[in-house]
């Protein structure tokens, strides 16, 4: 055992560590029986018999009948996390779309939807109005299932602190509290609000429902209208010293480079943004950012790249090459373990993925870039929102008694 | 208290973490009695006393009369970090000089030696034979103080892992094995070795001695022949998936610049190297790697800039330009906290920093950058070393157990 440094070790913070430690055994096991998590986990079956009381009475747990009656006399039951218990509700908030979704305990999607609709083209205010109203009619979705939505995590393009959007330049947003106008939209029934960074969220996502599974540490790509990056490290999100880690697009790919909205030169979004890239590549950026609009830019980006168009395989191309320049400094600076190109970097990894990957080979130090080590994330364009209500059901699930 | 993910709670393991915690306090706040221990860490007077007694017995804790008998009838005893008990060596193998030190466990560098060497005229072998000869004369003579030298720390310019120097181009090392060469030099009393990169360590020295006493995050940066770097998060040295991370001086600053000893082309190391630099500034490069040398060529660099030399002048400022680029980028994704210059860009900071700042400002997202973010290190060209040997001691005071 690992304890943190300062604290004293005392009972009641015990109980607190092992009724988290019984439900996630539960969670990664289940269906057990109390001794298979008594024997697992390494506490009495006194102890846990105790604890999985406590956590059925708050409905984090259910019971079920053991899947064969292997052992003669002794019937019991077996524990799961309840499908119809607390669950966390996710809303993204992003430039061309918004999308929200119900997340249960055992983090199946239960309740899932998405809205085209131009950040841009309206208020702030009005865009979360409309994203509470979204989120609401998923909450009223999933208690019609039986589940009891507990929270909601509104994931945004930009940086986050205290609760609020300090500033998220492709929204327009500046200084821009949330809660207000998205309970507005939430309606009759209230649920506590936070907030977070939409690449940090989908970094989330991917540790916990894609690459994850295989990797405690990454640099998750977030190839958006602005490029956001989440850094995973030891199955945690880093989040940097005031929380506004992960300005990928920022960085810089060549310092003599064109103007940056943000005021640098060279930022990699001057090549590698989506807005950028679709220039680049002769396309209208207008298109599919309209209301309603049915299809991504980036297929019709992807369809023209199949058929070998130059323009659009030169954009790619010299985006892959900023990426990768990036990327390799990123890498000498923090060793991730891996890379994961997600957004709409997955889309186009075919195209954009050989050119960084060059890059990274001649730019990692002393020969250590091993190219399986960039990866193509598989949670298409809801890996943001997934990772908002995910991360509700984690903090239910980490401290169960600050749900009951 | 917060409990590592994973495993349950046990006695044991309770009074291993307590009696690092009395240990912890005691080294902050003593002189102290074992009832002010008791209150402040929260733990009652008679744990306190049995874990005091075992720490006592292990040469850990040494007793003191107090300052002063404010209570009648209460004569007691103060305790505080025995200064005669358990130390730890440190020792450097840079590319001019190697340097060795025993520190005690209230932090007290207890003995110091220092002697120019070029890493690069000998063979590794004989260079480590060497080092081990300076760490051992150290070692003698702290024992004469009464110390007791329990384990070593190696820091080298380089990438370490398992116990081998990978890769420390400078030093031109390669899959270079330690233990062995070094234990030969210490002689007839072998000590546990460690090794680890020199940038980490000063970064370590940074964080327990200099400004890591007002900061817990920060990205130290080590500016030598190479240029490395340790970031620094909650208090807590950050070395990435496996090892490697803090190679800032091949981060990219200028993808269109010349080729870099490592086959990159516009590492930061290019301008902002010492090598690169003193031949940007016209010094002859050579001098002072020599053995015997008695000054550094970046003595002789200042001079110039302070004359007002143009060429040193330039070099300084183009240097510190490709710096600030480059920790603009480190900013960006990681948001630090604050950087902290040392090494060689501790003395050349009025030079190198004004550039800098400049880049920072017009680089780092969303008007974020602070310029007292960036600060100058005032532990010199000994952070490495002293950061070694305070490492061993680190791990002396957080397993008490582990030295009995
Ligand atoms: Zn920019
Ligand atoms: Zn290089």
């Amino acid at each position: 055992m690992t304890v943190a440094a300062g604290t004293p070790a005392g009972q009641a913070s015990l109980r607190r560590h092992n009724m988290a430690l019984v439900l996630r055994r539960i969670a990664e096991a289940g269906p057990i029986s109390r001794a298979g998590v008594a024997s697992q986990v390494g506490l009495t079956k006194a102890t846990v018999s105790s604890l999985v009381e406590d956590l059925l009475e708050a409905g984090l747990l259910a019971e079920q009948a053991p899947r064969a009656q292997q052992r003669a006399g002794r019937p019991g039951t077996d524990l799961v996390l309840n499908s119809r218990g607390p669950a966390a509700v996710g809303v993204e908030v992003n430039v061309d779309y918004m999308a929200a979704c119900v997340v249960d305990l055992a983090g199946t999607v239960r309740v899932n939807r998405l809205e085209r609709a131009d950040g841009r083209a309206i208020s702030a205010e009005e865009t979360l109005l409309r994203a509470g109203r979204l989120a609401g009619a998923c909450a009223t979705a999933a208690r019609r299932r039986g589940l009891r939505p507990a929270a909601l995590t509104l994931a945004v393009p930009g940086i986050v602190a205290e609760g609020r959007v300090v500033n998220a330049p492709n929204l327009r947003w500046s200084d821009q509290p949330v809660a207000e106008a998205l309970s507005a939209g939430l309606g009759r029934r209230p649920l506590p609000i936070s907030v977070d960074n939409e690449a940090n969220l989908a970094a989330l996502a991917e540790l916990w429902h894609g690459h994850g599974r295989e990797l405690s540490g990454f640099l998750y790509v977030s190839g958006e209208i602005g490029i956001g990056a989440g850094l995973i490290v030891d199955g945690e999100l880093f989040r940097g010293a005031t929380g506004f880690a992960g300005e990928l697009g920022h960085m810089c790919a060549d310092a003599a480079g064109p103007r940056c909205a943000c005021g640098a030169r060279g930022c990699l979004e001057c090549w590698a943004g989506q807005e950028a890239l679709l220039a680049a590549a002769g396309l209208d950026t207008a298109r599919g950012t309209r209301l309603g609009a049915e299809e991504s830019p980036i297929t019709e980006l992807a369809r023209r790249a199949e058929a070998a168009d130059r323009a659009a395989l030169a954009a790619l191309e010299r985006a892959g090459r900023a990426l990768g320049t990036v990327l390799a400094s990123a890498v000498n600076l923090l060793d991730p373990g891996a890379i994961v190109l997600g957004g709409s970097y997955a889309d186009l990894a075919p195209w954009i993925a050989p050119p960084a990957q060059e890059e990274l080979a001649g730019r990692v130090t002393a020969g250590r870039w091993r190219p399986e080590a960039l990866r193509t994330s598989e949670l298409g364009a809801g890996a943001a929102v997934h990772g908002a209500a995910s991360a509700g059901v984690r903090a239910l699930l980490s401290d169960p008694l600050a749900a009951m």
